[in-house]
C-alpha cells in the first residue's frame, strides 16, 4: 500500500491546501519491464502549477482525483526490468507519493558523479539543465556578458548565477529579502537586487546595478522583472524566458512599458522548455560535472520532511519560501 | 534658396501641424565631394515619429529649429563629386525639403531595374528591404509557413504579403477598413482581418482566420496585434518585430494576456532595424528585382502633392491615411 497526493480540485489563482488530498493507493503487481521504487526525495517545481489547470499545454494537465506527478529520486525495491536491480538509485517522474510502480523506460539510473542523490533533482536534474541550456544555448551567453537573472535564489536562478560566474560573466541577481540577496552574493553574483525592498522601482534598481546595461536576461518571473530587463537591455541582448511565476496564479495581463525597445536594441526574446534539450544530457553531465568537481558550484536545498509536507513545500514556491531547490525528504 | 520643413516643437503624444515649420534655407556652395539635388519624391515613414523625441535611439533625434530628414529621390543639378553628373537620379536622406546639398558618400544612384523612380522609396527602398529581411531573415520564414502580418496595407506590410505569397506561404493580413482589406486580398493574402470592425476581439478574428495557428508574425503595430499573435502562435513560431505604431504616440504600457505562451510554444521574438542589413543590398535587389520582373509584386502609393503637404502626409500615417507607400511628389 502506497500513499499519494491527488488533485482534489483545480485552483483558481493561488492554490491552497484544499486543492490536494492524500490517499491510499493500491500498487499493481509488477509487469514485465517495470520496477517498484521507494521514493527518498520528491521535487516540487513551479511548472507543476500549470499542470493543475485544465488547459492544453506541453505536458498534459493533472487529472482530478488522480495522483500528481513530478521528479523523484528513490531506490529500486523490486524489478522485472533488465538492467535494474534492488538497491539501484533511480530518477523518475512518479513523485508526490512514497512508492511507485514505474515503467523502466521512463527511469534513469543515477550516474556516478560523486554527488548526493538529491542533487539529481536540482543542479544535476531538471533545474540544472534548465539553467545550463537556457543560459548557454537559448540566451547564447558568452564570457564577458553582463547577465541579469530573476529569482536568483531559486533552484534554477541560483544555478544560473554560478554557471555564469564559472564562465566568466558579470552577474546581477534579483531575490526577495536581504537573506536571499546575501546568499546570491555568496554564490558569486556581482550584485543582488532585493525586489521586495520598498520605495525604489525595480527598473531603477536594475539601472543602478547595471549602469552599462545587460547582454542577457534569464527570466523566471515575468512582469516587472521582464519590463526592467527590456529597459536596460544593450544592443543585441538575448532573453531566455524560462518561467513567469508572477503570472502563473494570476490572470491579469502583463504590462510592459519598455517593450518597444525590442526594436531599437534588436533584442531577441526566446521561450524554451528544458525537455527540448533531453538529447544533450551527456554534454550537460560532462560540463556541469566538471564544474561541480572543480568546486565552482554550491548547492543549497530547502528541505521539508515527510510526505505530509508536500503541499506546504509546493505552496512555498509561490510565497518565496525556498532558498535554492525545494525538496521533500521521505 | 531652398525650402525645408523644420521641427518647431517636440510633440507630446500624437504630433500635429504645430510641430512643423516651413522655412527658407540658404544652400551652401558645393564643396569637393558634394552634389546639389532637386528632390522629386519625399518619403514619410512611421520611424520618423521616434526621431521627433529627444531620446537616445539608433538614429539621433531631429534637432529643434533644424530641417528634418528622410528618404528622398531626386535629380543631380550640380556636382563636385566623382561619378555624379547633372541629370543622374539619386536616392539620399535629405528629404523634407525641395533641394539639398549632399555629401556624395551618403547618396546612391538609382540602379537600372526598369521601375519608376519612386519605387526606390518603397518596395525597392527601405520599406521593401524591411519587409524582405524581416520576413526571410529575422522571422526565418519558409515555404509552407502561415504568416500573419499587421498593417498589411502599409508600405512594409503590403510588401510582406506579396513576398510571402511569392515564396509559397499562407498569409493573413490585418488592416483598418473594408477597402484596405479588399486590397490586401487583391495582393494575394489568403485572409484579411479588419481590425476596426467592431464587436469581435482581434484575437477571435485571428483564431478564425488561422484555425491551425501561425508560424510567423510580422509586427508593425504592437499591442493587441502582438497579443493576438502570441495567443495563436504554433510551436517554434518566429516573430519579427519591425514597428509598434500603436505605441509611438502613446506612453501607455502594452498589455499582454498571452505572453506566457512564449514559453510553452517556444516562441522567438526578435526586434530588428533594416539598416543592419544594408551590406546585403545586392542580394535584395537580385531577389526583389526578379520578383518584380516576374510580375509577382504590385506597387501602390498614396501620393500627396507639393512640399506644403508634407505634414499632412506624415500625420496621415497615424490615422490610417495611406494604402501602400505614403509619398509626397514635388
Amino acid at each position: 500500500m502506497a500513499r499519494a497526493w491527488t488533485l482534489k480540485s483545480r485552483p483558481q489563482g493561488m492554490p491552497d491546501h484544499g486543492n490536494f488530498e492524500l490517499v491510499d493507493l493500491d500498487l499493481p503487481a509488477l509487469g514485465d519491464g517495470q520496477i517498484r521504487v521507494r521514493n527518498h526525495w520528491l521535487s516540487v517545481d513551479p511548472y507543476m502549477r500549470g499542470r493543475m489547470n485544465d488547459m492544453k499545454s506541453y505536458v498534459p494537465p493533472f487529472q482530478l482525483g488522480q495522483p500528481m506527478e513530478g521528479g523523484a529520486v528513490g531506490e529500486v525495491v523490486e524489478s522485472k526490468a533488465d538492467g535494474f536491480a534492488p538497491g539501484d538509485k533511480v530518477l523518475h517522474m512518479l513523485g508526490w507519493r512514497d512508492e511507485a510502480v514505474v515503467d523502466a523506460a521512463g527511469v534513469q539510473k543515477l550516474p556516478a558523479l560523486g554527488v548526493e542523490d538529491e542533487a539529481f533533482l536540482g543542479q544535476l536534474g531538471m533545474p540544472g539543465m534548465t539553467a545550463y541550456f537556457g543560459l548557454m544555448q537559448v540566451a547564447s551567453a558568452r564570457e564577458g556578458d553582463t547577465v541579469f537573472v530573476s529569482a536568483a535564489a531559486g533552484a534554477v536562478g541560483s544555478t544560473v548565477v554560478q554557471i555564469a560566474k564559472a564562465k566568466g560573466m558579470t552577474v546581477i541577481g534579483s531575490a526577495g529579502g536581504a537573506d536571499k540577496c546575501a546568499w546570491v552574493k555568496l554564490l558569486g553574483a556581482d550584485a543582488a537586487i532585493d525586489y521586495k525592498e520598498g520605495g525604489t522601482p525595480l527598473v531603477k534598481k536594475l539601472m543602478d546595478a547595471a549602469p552599462n546595461g545587460i547582454d542577457v536576461y534569464f527570466d523566471n518571473v515575468g512582469s516587472d522583472h521582464l519590463d526592467a530587463a527590456l529597459a536596460v537591455a544593450r544592443d543585441h541582448a538575448r532573453f531566455a524566458i524560462c518561467g513567469m511565476i508572477d503570472v502563473y496564479n494570476d490572470m491579469r495581463p502583463t504590462e510592459l512599458r519598455y517593450l518597444a525597445r525590442i526594436i531599437q536594441a534588436r533584442i531577441r526574446v526566446q521561450g524554451f522548455i528544458v525537455t527540448d534539450f533531453m538529447s544533450r544530457m551527456t554534454e550537460f553531465y560532462q560540463d556541469m560535472g566538471a564544474m561541480l568537481q572543480a568546486g565552482k558550484l554550491q548547492r543549497q536545498e530547502t528541505v521539508h520532511d515527510g510526505l505530509d509536507a508536500m503541499p506546504d513545500a509546493f505552496l512555498g514556491l509561490f510565497s518565496g519560501g525556498n532558498t535554492g531547490k525545494m525538496l521533500v525528504r521521505l
